[in-house]
């Protein structure tokens, strides 16, 4: 049970977070911060946040328990301005979608509180972005990655545990580089290349025409590609290196199909059809 | 009303029209017959069909509408083995996802008995194959593109369009050239992507561990790749030059992307990204 949960980024992962905690009885009081102040004011009157901070080192300031839900370019700027407010034995978390970069910025700016933060990727979302979406069980049967470093203190490791399970997450732990390869092979490759797919549609002179035509096929291939521009620009280019070579792998198995069409061999391209099919056939959703 | 459905090919397409059409008491009996005898008779025993034929000609005889519901590329071997039974006052449709290939079988087949034969494209399909999964809803609230030529007779335009719209089905009529390529835009891409997706991401080594981290934007942006290897097989090779246009077109938007994130302009980035987003946010799917 906390006292008080310092909230910077009052959007739709925080302010899930916020809500979800307060459901589940783990907090007495939240105080938020946002940078936009009608954020803010929306969430304290929506019930998201109990107390509005005007600025995010008031937000840290008397909590035990605080969640940086930022987009991650955000981060080490967000750090730098809480920093002399942390205390040490402060639960300190963020939710970034990366977190080698997380991590780096994390050790340049924490100094002697860096043992009070453990780095947290919860595994959720939805396409619209903002507080008017907060969502008290956005998190629950979803799995949350914790990425602690060497320097990461258990007490508060264990207390991230606990709190992302009181709200209904899976917990796993992983090396950031571990994560960060993982997620750019079946998170980030996936926005991308439906980003590409869009955008290679929409430039085309019929493409109205096209979509007109567009079945539950297309709508379920696509969803992702609603997603917002900004926080995606900011994985996309903190996560760039594992994120590149996975986009070579890609056009290595998209060249083999499309070789194996124009050469006209139909058995090879049942098999490379059937690999695929029989991967995601097998796939198993992590289970709740 | 009809007296009598000729069934060629019993899977799910097939099975399933027969259902709806009994199901809105369009047709007295169905005939059906299926390459694999088991089929057949699992089809007789679930009540998709009435009477087994012993072979596509015979579930002909005496057919006032028949439905062709074989993988495209068997269906000029299947117009030559029922031509001779086609009479002029038939209905005949086939429910091929692509249409240019289907009317030159047609073309070099039907003869004087090509009047007959209404092209048709229901929108509509799941991921598991066979009669087993055969429904009488599923064709409801979903598109069928017809695509007539300049010898179809309109008395059967008319009889296919009454009829898909009995089962529940809007029509749409276009030519076969516009539908391939539409369709090779909205539907042959995204399914050649997922695949080559699957397989770039299976061949990794750690792709076990990777995909145990999948979460919901992975089961959508995938859930078609899943789909039937011979069937799709035969989609690509039947539209072939429509689907490698679609491929250049794809590559030359992922490369835009991939360029803009080697370089690292976060503006150029945004506005690749929110034109996607946007082009995906506005689309609607077709009206019920």
């Amino acid at each position: 049970m906390f006292e008080q949960l310092g909230l910077i980024g009052c959007g739709l992962m925080g302010g899930s977070f916020a809500l979800a905690l307060k459901k589940a009885g783990l907090v007495k009081r939240v105080v938020g911060y946002s940078k936009s102040p009608s954020t803010t004011e929306k969430a304290r009157q929506m019930g998201v946040i109990d107390v509005e901070a005007p600025s995010a080192l008031l937000a840290v300031s008397g909590a035990d328990i605080v969640l940086v839900a930022v987009p991650v370019a955000a981060t080490e700027n967000t750090f730098k301005a809480i920093r002399h407010l942390v205390n040490i034995k402060t639960l300190l978390m963020d939710v970034g979608s990366t977190k080698r970069d997380v991590v780096d910025a994390a050790r340049r700016t924490l100094g002697n509180q860096l043992g009070a933060f453990v780095p947290a990727h919860p595994i959720a979302g939805k396409e619209q972005a903002g507080v008017d979406f907060a969502d008290a069980e956005l998190y629950r049967d979803r799995q949350v990655i914790l990425t602690p470093i060497e320097r990461t203190l258990t007490v508060q490791l264990k207390q991230a545990e606990t709190v992302w399970q009181a709200v209904g997450s899976q917990v796993r732990m992983m090396s950031p580089d571990a994560h960060d390869a993982a997620f750019a092979a079946v998170s980030h490759l996936p926005h991308l290349l439906a980003f590409a797919y869009m955008n290679g549609l929409a430039g085309q002179p019929q493409a109205a025409d096209f979509l007109s035509l567009a079945g539950p096929g297309f709508r379920d291939f696509t969803r992702i590609a609603a997603s917002d521009p900004k926080v995606w620009r900011d994985i996309f280019s903190t996560n760039k290196d594992e994120l590149l070579a996975q986009t070579r792998a890609f056009r290595d198995a998209l060249q083999a199909i499309e070789q194996t069409l124009a050469q006209g061999s139909t058995d090879d391209m049942t098999r490379l059809i059937a690999q695929a099919s029989t991967a995601r056939a097998q796939w198993q959703p992590p289970p709740p």
